[in-house]
């Protein structure tokens, strides 16, 4: 079979390989399509080179059939369409505090591990969620980052009618603007990539350029005064962080669902002067999925939209190399069932 | 009658002033004892010449006896004895979301309008909360401190056997530390002046001194390795910024009760990695105040012992730069029915 592996500087090679045997409670998948993620593509810029193991199949947003069945494996059979949540919990620790999604000694399929970059993937057989007929597999794809999404937004306890801003219209960021829109709430995303601004204004949305536009006055006038219930910090820069605690109402919740991977500098007095709250948010737990499947079939987000490009798995150092060339892209898949 | 009037310049005077007349809604108090704070040392330092208007009357820390009803006041009578809550609230904002006691318009009483460094103070009856006959007015003066540290634990929704770590041991950390104790949380007070360690630990605290000891460590043992549910961050320096998102377990609450004016590098990251949460806490509810009154008539917290000196009126410009020259001080109170 093949599969792309990631092989350090910037490179993508595709291999010829051979399928591994199925250990006890694993399930062997015919992967149908895999999305690139931010964090896959922090890879390939070789800044987890520390983490991932050279060479190294990497990809963690999997709609698949289920091609064999290990032992153990029961509730699954062959031909079952799925969506993988590409979490292995490890040992618990005393500090994980029941939360085994993002406990001390997690590993993460697809970065930690071998990931689904390739024609066939084996995976603990705990990771899958089914995947409903009606569901087409290039959307079952996006099943993970839609997670994401449900779970910054039931950790913000979004009620219906309240005002969101999210700021960072990438992927995620577009998805959280969707799903909260579906669940009732008033939306205004900011971002500074007009092309994604267009699409977001297409799908709809509200927004702002916070480039060209007073962010502030902006959410104030969205809001007819009152300031924004949650704040989805999305964008993972400097200005984000700063815009953050200027735009939330009293007691307005702040999610902070980007990476910053170096401390930067928050203004601590807002969140004393208005009784802000920041909820950091990440990945996802097992009724998230189950959430995200249910409104990806349900056909009421426009799921489609954010889908860049298709392209077959051969062509990965393309797509990567297109994705760092595109700031107005969103997300690219590979088609796993190509070569 | 006599006053205490900051005149900038790190400069109080004591000074024969008039009785204001009553205003409707207003009560005359007999001023009993009045708590100097962290802010009116701020004031002291000229940090706040700005917001006062010098010369003014500070002072916010009240416990009195009423000693004249204005127009339109029921519910209250010559001789009541009472302690203030100095929350003046303006016009509603539509962004306060009905939080009155952080509203846009709000005044502090003390700090934007005089305050209770006087013999005789005019406030609005709303302000009062009647003390029993149980406590004393010496105790009476410390309910506004204590109402905070009531409204921090209240916030962070704190549960019987949580493992709290406060961060900062002076008055209002070591009070918090005291009513989580009360709540029945296991707490570890952090703090560097050993005479305020010295005093936590013979009030029955478990205490650590981060510049000794490696804090990180202190708490995995302190908590068999769970580590803290709650982090009330006091110290309002870096090193408590830093050292309050190391900490938590997963999922764990971080209270910001200092005061930190300029933006501070914040471990964002960790937010993310471990879902941690952050809860902005600010002055008081009403509801805290008769929280207060009721621990502190329990007689179940030592609270004698954060009252570091009883000084008259008249010392005013002496405690405040003993207060300066004392790190291991708590809580200074200024006696008003002395001269």
């Amino acid at each position: 079979m093949k599969a792309l592996l990631y092989t350090g500087n910037k490179t993508f090679e595709i291999q010829q390989t051979d399928q591994q045997p199925l250990q006890a409670g694993q399930v062997r998948l015919k992967v149908a399509y895999c999305g690139v993620c931010g964090t896959d593509v922090h890879i390939y810029h070789g800044n987890m080179d520390k983490r991932v193991q050279i060479p190294q199949v990497i990809g963690h947003e999997v709609s698949a059939e289920i091609a064999e069945v290990g032992p153990e494996v029961t509730d699954w059979q062959v031909g079952d369409r799925v969506a993988v949540r590409p979490l292995q919990p490890g040992a618990v620790d005393p500090s994980d505090h029941g939360c085994r999604h993002i406990g001390k000694n997690l590993k993460f399929i697809g970065i930690d591990t071998a990931g689904g970059m390739q024609q066939f993937w084996n995976v603990p057989a705990h990771t899958l969620h089914r995947l409903p007929e009606s569901l087409s597999l290039q959307l079952g794809a996006l099943i993970e980052p839609l997670a994401v999404a449900c779970h910054d937004i039931r950790l913000a306890e979004l009620l219906v009618d309240e005002y969101v801003v999210v700021i960072g219209g990438g992927p995620i960021g577009m998805l959280i603007a969707l799903v909260a829109r579906q669940k009732g709430a008033k939306v205004l995303l900011s971002e500074i990539n007009t092309a994604r601004l267009e699409l977001a204004t297409s799908l709809g949305l509200a927004t702002v350029n916070p480039k060209s536009q007073d962010l502030v006055a902006t959410v104030e006038t969205f809001t007819n005064g009152a300031m924004a219930d949650v704040v989805f910090e999305v964008s993972g820069v400097q200005a984000g962080v700063q815009a953050m605690t200027q735009l939330p109402r009293a007691r307005g919740r702040i999610v902070m669902v980007a990476i910053h991977p170096e401390p930067k500098p928050v203004d601590l007095f807002r969140f004393f002067w208005r009784e802000l709250k920041l909820i950091g948010a990440r990945v996802y737990e097992p009724q998230d999925f189950e959430e995200a499947i249910a409104l990806a079939a349900s056909g009421e987000l426009p799921l489609e939209s954010i889908i860049t490009e298709v392209a077959p798995l051969s062509h990965g150092q393309q797509v990567f190399e297109a994705i760092d060339n595109n700031p107005a892209g969103l997300k690219y898949l590979l088609d796993c069932s190509q070569d």
